[in-house]
């Protein structure tokens, strides 16, 4: 396969963030935005850690986040539910009989959820879905915390983790090892956004979408360029990062075998790390599966940021909370189209 | 069948409120109360939608509501919880593997929570397992959150939509068209206490049981009266308000298909509602089954008051806890009998 | 089975509480902060009773516990969650999908939630789990909700039980009839360490393991004997409280059959209680099967304290939170050897 050579993008002129009723893809939030995001993000953190009263202890007061979750998670649950908590709101646990578009048709539940709250966190499968749910409830925040096609909520606590690395994240290089899955995507749409370079490599039959590849290289600004390849190796070298994530994703589990089997070149190890830029970083997104995509050596070694990307969902999830919740467009708002 | 036809009742004297320990049937609240809580729950929504800090913000501080569900719930569930935390009490999610009366007898299991907590809302399989729980625990509130028999905190909601439709319910007409079930059942004491006339209409087989008429019929006021029909345009003639329900409740699934044969004439249509009073409503507790029991144009029609209802749900389940919880016999409170 | 007999260890020198970060057995807390944990549940109790504004009321403020039950529970985890909020605390419910060791090595998962709450509360099997989860991250205290092992947080609700009807427990004698299991093994370092005498009556190849035998016995203070027995009726003579507890834990379900027939002779009834002391109390730590370990006539008899142990739950866990979380050595803390 060619790997696509996406163009060099001139900077878009800089403006103030315009924030969307919804979080649903990282390109709900423009590059502005997105900076605005990490450095809000990156200033909680130092409220938490400095044991600040924070002034956004009470920025949700009276306001509640339901939370729908129809695939199991341990991270972007609990980084939500502390997140909505420590921002002085309430979180509603919604329960998996709520049984999305089979007991209720979708737009249904959203139109019921809107009446009493103001933001729902799913983790589904289907993006339409997200879609289609914040369509049909013009009044209520919709975040996608997981689709099949999109994880964008981890690659803000992704941007952030680098942030802290490198200080500015623009010209960097980020290499992706692995399936051109949903985590894939949003990096893709991330890094063009930062004027970061990413090379993902994938076995044939394991690329990133074509449409994600288009919707990344529309957003690419700073010169970003986003290019496929197939053998590690090449995408790896020089990398400043190198991030991977399970083979075989949630719902996937049925193909677990074959995916052991085609994945199994594209294993993060020591030598491959060997060739990324000294001082290259370790990334996953949890959970890992060690002796699969990582070696236990990898992901324990100084390299590894693992646990801050992890720690770093919950101030991002604050800051995505504040962008749409307390941003300017938050209260009546517009509807999706 | 004959439709049975009380005779007009002549009011109760108007007294105080008196109130019970427990909200297991609608009939725990005499018209007076119901009348009073309606109130109360339109107030508290005039002072959420106006962004009030409401008097009631600390009414349930440092109290507990535990919730126990055995069958699946959004409105229900959802709005208890928004609305203790709003009223400045503790949710207690309970386990479904809390497992009532198998993993332990149902009254040890209230004597337990009447330990640590003040109020439990149950949704359950039996009438009598509230009533067990509810008298087991003398100072332990209990709600139905819906049974097989009744489901009374939706139908306050339903009152304070249709109040909020007519100002005042007395001398209205109400058709409910489906099946005699726990939400027809509920309905038939509110409309009795509160003045309001009910057509039931109902395929042979399905009509409300006979305890249900009973107790509706001994609890008319205002010359209320309730009329069961088999014909569903002789219900809906001259109504204000066109009620249906599921044709197949939580717990009957195995016997979907022939009560689809059974229902297939009870659908609530256009050509149906054409037959109600010009101006009239349609209302529906939720989930509705589009395409069975009303028809997707009915229920996306001005006329449909469906979210209003899913809406009011939350003001109503405040307006429920206070005056359970929060009422002059609140504390130490006598036992059921 | 000759029963071990062990020598009275002469009492240990008073000296100041020293907090573990992590309660994963009795033994985490020695004699002195066991005596100090009651006496601080005794004092919280007190204040509830009173309704007084508790000076604990914000102990946990901005601090986070989360939840992990892999197995049933309706009174550990429903008293942990109340105590938690009730000591100004947020609850994070975890979801059984997080699935300990299978979705994510157990190690991974400690050190996630390490970065976002202060404290986690595990039911699970294996002790050894919970002794790994706690290893792992050294920054997150540990607390045992029951393990195939132990029961710690059951054992010191049970103590305060005692204490509360008796003043002091120093020479007492308690006899638990029925499994040498989890219970009777947390049981077996309580009293050792307050001075109780304890019996243990078991059918053979159900006694009390050597080892937790072992265990018990190095803690024993003020005299304090454990005696194993395999007659419930030498067991119990002249005891002041007699103490059961299911034939079949939670894991066990496939030998519920055998164990019925096993234990059969082990029942807790009133002929039992005859031989105990005049006015000793009979004690289960729920949920009890009425016609296999106990009768209906002792649970329901005035010399049963069942629910006294339940509502203690409560005060206990948050005794045990303060202990941990509110300790000296709460901060970063040592790590677990």
């Amino acid at each position: 396969m060619t790997p696509s050579r996406p163009a060099p993008t001139p900077a878009l002129p800089e403006r103030l963030p315009t924030v969307r009723k919804d979080f649903l893809s990282l390109a709900d939030f423009d590059a502005v935005t997105l900076e605005h995001c990490l450095e809000l993000a990156a200033q909680i953190k130092v409220d938490r850690l400095l044991g600040h009263e924070a002034p956004t202890a009470h920025a949700l007061a009276g306001r509640h986040v339901a939370m729908l979750f129809e695939k199991p998670s341990l991270r972007t649950r609990t980084t939500f539910e502390v997140a909505v908590r420590e921002l002085g709101g309430n979180v509603v646990g919604l329960q998996p009989d709520v049984a999305l578009g089979s007991r209720e048709p979708v737009a249904d539940v959203a139109r019921n959820l809107e009446r009493w709250v103001d933001a729902v966190v799913i983790r589904t499968f289907s993006q339409q879905l997200l879609v289609d749910f914040a369509t049909a409830a013009p009044r209520l925040h919709v975040i996608n915390a997981l689709s099949d096609e999109e994880h964008p909520c981890q690659i803000v606590a992704d941007c952030l983790t680098m942030r802290e690395r490198w200080g500015t994240l623009r010209g960097r290089t980020l290499a992706f090892v692995g399936d051109g899955n949903n985590v894939a995507s949003s990096l893709a749409q991330a890094c063009a956004m930062l004027g970061v370079n990413l090379h993902v490599a994938s076995p044939e039959g394991y690329h990133l979408p074509g449409p994600a590849v288009q919707r990344a290289t529309s957003l690419a600004r700073h010169g970003a360029r986003l290019r496929l390849f197939t053998d590690p190796v090449d995408a790896v070298a020089g990398a400043d990062a190198v991030y991977t994530d399970t083979w075989t994703s949630m719902g996937q589990e049925a193909e677990a075998e074959t995916r052991r089997r085609v994945f199994a070149l594209y294993q993060v190890n020591e030598e491959l790390m060997s060739q990324a830029k000294p001082g290259a970083i370790f990334m996953h997104c949890l959970p890992a599966h060690k002796g699969e995509e990582v070696t236990a050596e990898v992901f324990e070694s100084s390299a590894s940021v693992v646990f801050d990307e992890a720690e770093n969902r919950l101030h991002c999830q604050k800051a995505i909370l504040l962008m749409l919740l307390n941003g300017p467009a938050a209260e009546p708002s517009l509807p999706r189209v």
